[in-house]
This record gives C-alpha cells, sequence and structure tokens, in this order.
C-alpha cells in the first residue's frame, strides 16, 4: 500500500518490535489522538501568548513545570529533541574551552559540543566485555584537562543510559564529583527519563536532556526536553535582547504543533510506567538468562539493569557461514515468527530491547531465539 | 471532547481558518497517512543507512535532491525548521562579525543571529502605510557597516515575504547587490517557497531556508528545509570529526519521524500548488477590493501580490467601543459565521491569509466582514 509514492509503515501492528530505537517512544492512544487533532502546522498557537512555553491553551505553561518537578529540576523548556537541548546547554555556556563527557556517549554529543566549539575530553569506558564508566574517572578526568589547558572544562556529561550497551551509570556519583569541582553537570537521560525515575536534585545536575521520540511516547514529531536548575535561567533560558518572551536558546519557540502535544498527551502514561520499571528489568534479565543457555553472550554490565540488550552471538555467526541467506537468515528468520527491529545482515554483535513486551511476549522471544540458535 | 486533560482541536474541519501562520501548513491526505503510519519514535530509521539525509528507504536521500532541484539550488538537508535553517547558516558563517537583515524580519531571525553571535544590522522599511523594504538599501548598509566596524557583513538576510505585512521583496535586486559585495545571502522563504515558484540560482541566493509547517503543508510536526548552493557544503554542511556522514548543524539526523514523511508526502502537492500562485494571489486581491468598501484599509505593498493580508479597520475598532462584547464582537460574530482565525479582542489591527480558501470561501468571507461592518 502506498502513501503517493511512500510504503505505509506497519511495524507495531504486525509485529514484536525489538529495536532499541523504537520500543520507549510507541505513541499512547491519546498521543496518536493528539497527534491526529493537531495535525496542522503551527495549530498549537491558536492561543499564543507571545511564546510558546508560556501558553496556557492548551497548558504547557502548566505541563512544563510539572515535567520539571517530575524530573527534580526547577525549570523546563520543550525543545526539538534531546540532541538540541543537550547543544543548547553546551552552547549557552562554551566560551570555547572543554568538555569531560563519557566514553559511552551517543554521538549526537560529540556532534553537539564540537558544534559548540568545545574541545572533547573522555573517560574511557573499562573495555570488553563490561563496557563500564566509572564515575570516580570523573575526577581523573578533571585534573587531567587541568593540568592540559590550566582550567577545569565548562561543563561534564553524563549518558545516564548509553544507547551501545545499556550500562547505567551512578550519575549521582559523577554529579558529586562535579559539584566539588564546580563543574556544571549535564545528564543525557535519552534512554532513563521516561522509563525509569529520575530525581535531578539527588543526582546534583545542573542540566537534564531528555528525548520525547526515544523514552516517553511522544512518538515520531521532533520533541525532547531541558531541564535546568535554579541559577541557570539566566544563561541557558535567556531571551532575545529585543523579544523577552523568547529564550534565544530554543530559537524562541521550539515546536509548532502536535509534537509537544503528543508529549503531553503520554506524560500521564509515562508517569505510571516508571513506577513499572524494576518489572522492565526483570524482563531483560530473563530473557538474557535464557539466550546465554546457547553460544550467545550479553555484552555490557552484569547483571542487566536496562532494557537494552547488546549481544555477542557467535551462535548465529556460525550458522550464518554456511546459510543459503548467509547473514541474512537470522533477519528473515525472526521476521517469519513476527519478529523485527534488528539490522538485516547482521548476526554476529547485535542490540535488542525488550521495553514494553509483556512477560509471554520476552518469554516468546527467548523461544525463537534459541530456536533459530539450535537451543 | 478531551485527549487525557488536552482538548481535541476542530478548527479546519468546521470552519474557515484565515490564521496565516497556519493557512499553509494544513495536511494534505497523504501528508495525515504519512503521519498516522510513521507516528511512532524514530520510526523514519527502520532502515537507517548512517544517517537521515542518505537514507533511501523512505527515499529522503531521492526527495532531498528533488526540493533542491525545485527550489533551484545544489544541495539540502532537512531542519527542524526554518528556523533552525536560518541558524544552522548563519552558526556555520558567523565569527562573531555583522550581518545586514531587513527591517520586517521575523523576530526567528533577530534571536537566531544573536544566538549566532552576529552584531544585527537592518535596512529599514519605508514606513507607513506600505512598510516596504528597498532592496537598493542593502548597498548602502553594506557600506554603513564597512564605514562603522571596517569590514562588510559575514551574511545579509532577505525576508523574502515577510510575516506581518505580506510584502514581496524583488530578492533578485538583493541577491546581485550581494554578489557584487561578495556578501553571502540568506533567503527566508518561510512565507513563499511552498506556495510560490523559487529560483535560487536566478535569485542568486547562496542558501534559501524553508518552513514545512508554514508553506509546504507538512503539518505540526518540526520541519524545515536548507537548501545551499555549491561551493557552501564544506562549510555549511560540514560532518562532525569523528562522525563522517553526520552534518553538525543538523546535530547529524535532524528528524526522527513523521515530520520529514509528512514533508515527502506532501511535496507533489506542494509542486502542483506553486503552478496556482497567481490564482491565489487574485484572490487576496479581491478580498482587499472588497473590504476597503467600508472603513478599512490595507497596510502593506499595493496592490497585494501576497495572500497574508494586514488590515486597519477603524469600523470594528468604532463598533467596539459601545459593544457589550467590546473588542471580542469581531471575533465572536466571525465565529458565529463560521470563520476563525484571528486573535480574539484585537479590532484595529489584524492579520488575515486566504491561501488555499476557494472563491466561494473568500466572497463569503468579504461579505461577512462587511455585514459585520455594517457595509
Amino acid at each position: 500500500m502506498n502513501i503517493g509514492k511512500l510504503e505505509l509503515r506497519d511495524r507495531e501492528e504486525s509485529f514484536i518490535n525489538l529495536n532499541p530505537l523504537q520500543t520507549g517512544g510507541k505513541t499512547t492512544a491519546d498521543a496518536r489522538k493528539a497527534i491526529i487533532s493537531y495535525i496542522d502546522g503551527y495549530s498549537i498557537c491558536d492561543w499564543c501568548k507571545g511564546a510558546l512555553h508560556i501558553t496556557t491553551e492548551p497548558d504547557i505553561a502548566g505541563f512544563l513545570g510539572e515535567v520539571s518537578d517530575f524530573l527534580g529540576m526547577d525549570s523546563a523548556l520543550p525543545t526539538n529533541g534531546c540532541r538540541e537541548a543537550k547543544f543548547g546547554v553546551m552552547h549557552a555556556i562554551s566560551t570555547g574551552g572543554s568538555i569531560l563527557c563519557d566514553g559511552n556517549m551517543h554521538y549526537s554529543s560529540e556532534v553537539s559540543a564540537e558544534r559548540a566549539g568545545l574541545k572533547i575530553y573522555k573517560v574511557p569506558n573499562n573495555g570488553e566485555p563490561e563496557f563500564k564508566i566509572n564515575p570516580l574517572d570523573y575526577a581523573e578526568g578533571f585534573e587531567n584537562i587541568k593540568k592540559e589547558t590550566g582550567k577545569y572544562p565548562e561543563l561534564a556529561l553524563l549518558t545516564h543510559v548509553d544507547g551501545e550497551y545499556g550500562n547505567i551509570v551512578d550519575a549521582k556519583e559523577v554529579g558529586k564529583i562535579c559539584n566539588d569541582y564546580s563543574v556544571p553537570f549535564l545528564l543525557n537521560t535519552a534512554y532513563s527519563s521516561g522509563r525509569m525515575k529520575i530525581d535531578g536534585k539527588k543526582i546534583g545536575a545542573d542540566f537534564i536532556a531528555c528525548s520525547g521520540h526515544k523514552s516517553w511516547a511522544a512518538g515520531g514529531g521532533n520533541i525532547g526536553i531541558l531541564a535546568i536548575k535554579d541559577g541557570w535561567q539566566e544563561k541557558v533560558f535567556k531571551p532575545g535582547t529585543n523579544w523577552k518572551s523568547k529564550p534565544i536558546e530554543i530559537l524562541g519557540c521550539s515546536s509548532r504543533g502536535s509534537s509537544l502535544l503528543a508529549l503531553m498527551a503520554s506524560f500521564p502514561y509515562v508517569k505510571e510506567r516508571v513506577e513499572k520499571w524494576d518489572d522492565e528489568v526483570k524482563k531483560a534479565q530473563y530473557l538474557v538468562n535464557e539466550l546465554e543457555k546457547i553460544d550467545i553472550k550479553q555484552l555490557g554490565e552484569k547483571p542487566k539493569n536496562h532494557d537494552l540488550i547488546k549481544l555477542d552471538t557467535p551462535v548465529y555467526d556460525n550458522i550464518a557461514k554456511t546459510h543459503k541467506k548467509k547473514g541474512y537468515f537470522l533477519y528473515y528468520e525472526l521476521k517469519d515468527k513476527g519478529i523485527i527491529g534488528m539490522k538485516p545482515g547482521r548476526t554476529r554483535k547485535f542490540k535488542i530491547s525488550t521495553y514494553g513486551l509483556s512477560w509471554e511476549q520476552v518469554a516468546y522471544v527467548a523461544e525463537c531465539f534459541l530456536e533459530i540458535g539450535g537451543g
């Protein structure tokens, strides 16, 4: 079926989708209704009060207050996405100094820092098989930067949960070190907030960047959140000189319609679902446990504390060597069984996510992987 | 009816909407289908090839080539919106010098330039009642900046059609002057491309910024286009040092789902509708002609060359003085007649747009305004 020349997409309706990019961004029914209702351009501006974040019909201002509380922060603005939130902070703070980031950071953090003119230093992970970031290494990183450049960095960034291994770093430990060194602390929660509870105050974060499409069930419009601690408003939420209601780091109004409405419509469900995070972790642990019965090894920290699972799978790689479909066999066999979300052709190392699956679905996924592996 | 706590929006279905922000961004049926189909987070990444702009399923790469041709430019990238396209250019080019802009520019241009660290100079309009920008004033502006700062500006920006009066400036004349002075030329087409034909080559534009939600029928996701001339790729579409497929001015991938799909789905209709631009102008001229039969005066250039119409309406202001609903009477009387899109309470000066209305609807709108004015 076609939309003009475009293929209609048919994933969530017909398959169990394991794509870690997509499992936390599936829309709720209410988000779908909101998107369809506010589908036209600038629909969100019907009752404009001069800027998006102060609009009260729909109650964006109230929503931003709630979100800020939800994250344990003091104020929040909508952004086009998590990367734009990160860039906004970096751009506001950068005077061309340096930034210390974790070695597992998302590419968009690195690209944002480069765009903001910051010199990038990294806290390395501890390598195969766990690839863990040690929070204490931030202190060493700060000292090294001081030695090399004469100054501590202008900003520290931590990827709370990385998108490669699904490792959770103890953000509170990093926050403590940042606070000790008086280095502003930006926490990237693309894979954590919206899935699990985040308390920015307890963590000691100055800034929290969130991804609406990755973890807040806000769907495919472009939407994120930047929440900050009191004291940073003047620098990071600074308005234009001649446009006092327009924060320059979001170019005045970041969303023009359905994207923000979707985030708002899903928010009540997000508040509920973070309460069930422990069960999500149990599902991931169960699946890993099952898969490791055959020649499959989970990479990243053990036991798993997150639904994003990186696997090393010699079992499928060996089958691919003699299979007539070569490396593609795994993709097609899974698809035949109603499972999708992995890159076609990949058999040795890949990532999956169990987020939002029912226990029955997780058990079925385990069964299928084992069966294909001949276990 | 509610979506959770959110009110369902009901505008295009039940009213003639005259809001100039919204008339060019109404979704086509195909865009709606695309949005619904790609509604979930990162849905556009199903067949990721490493970056959004090189993806071929759906054929984003092909689409960007077509859009670039359509605008008479050499290459194009999707952005979160027109303002983000403008900021991308400004940020890539700025070394802290100056920019010359038209005095009718949108606030987002000014905020973008400020964010990019550019000192802003303006070409003034010629004041009441036409508020026109004279292209030749760009030469004078360049010379003044040179006198004051010792250097010509790093960039010139022209708002092709401004959002206040709907005046069209002869962009080719500005382009000629910019080229003579070797000042890079950024054309903001938020209210022109997608409505009328644009030929960047003929205009002499180095950069063209487009608004998907304002003029390309792409709806309420956040989406724009930045098209550039050959020679600027290295500076403006520069990739990250460690991420060779990720352009840093769009932070790698600017759209995560339905927004870009909506733009793509509406594009065949946009290509058709720009052919009918003359008729859109005639409708606006007809309406102005009718309204000026009573105590209403069109502001901005005469005759009108665009659907965005700014009106000075003493007739309604006088009625408001003694009406029991005061300034709100106009809003409610129009709403009773099935017409919406103006700020409640405003009776003296306001903006409307006839874009996309049928001739019957335009005639009806004229009739209603005259009737309310007692004409």
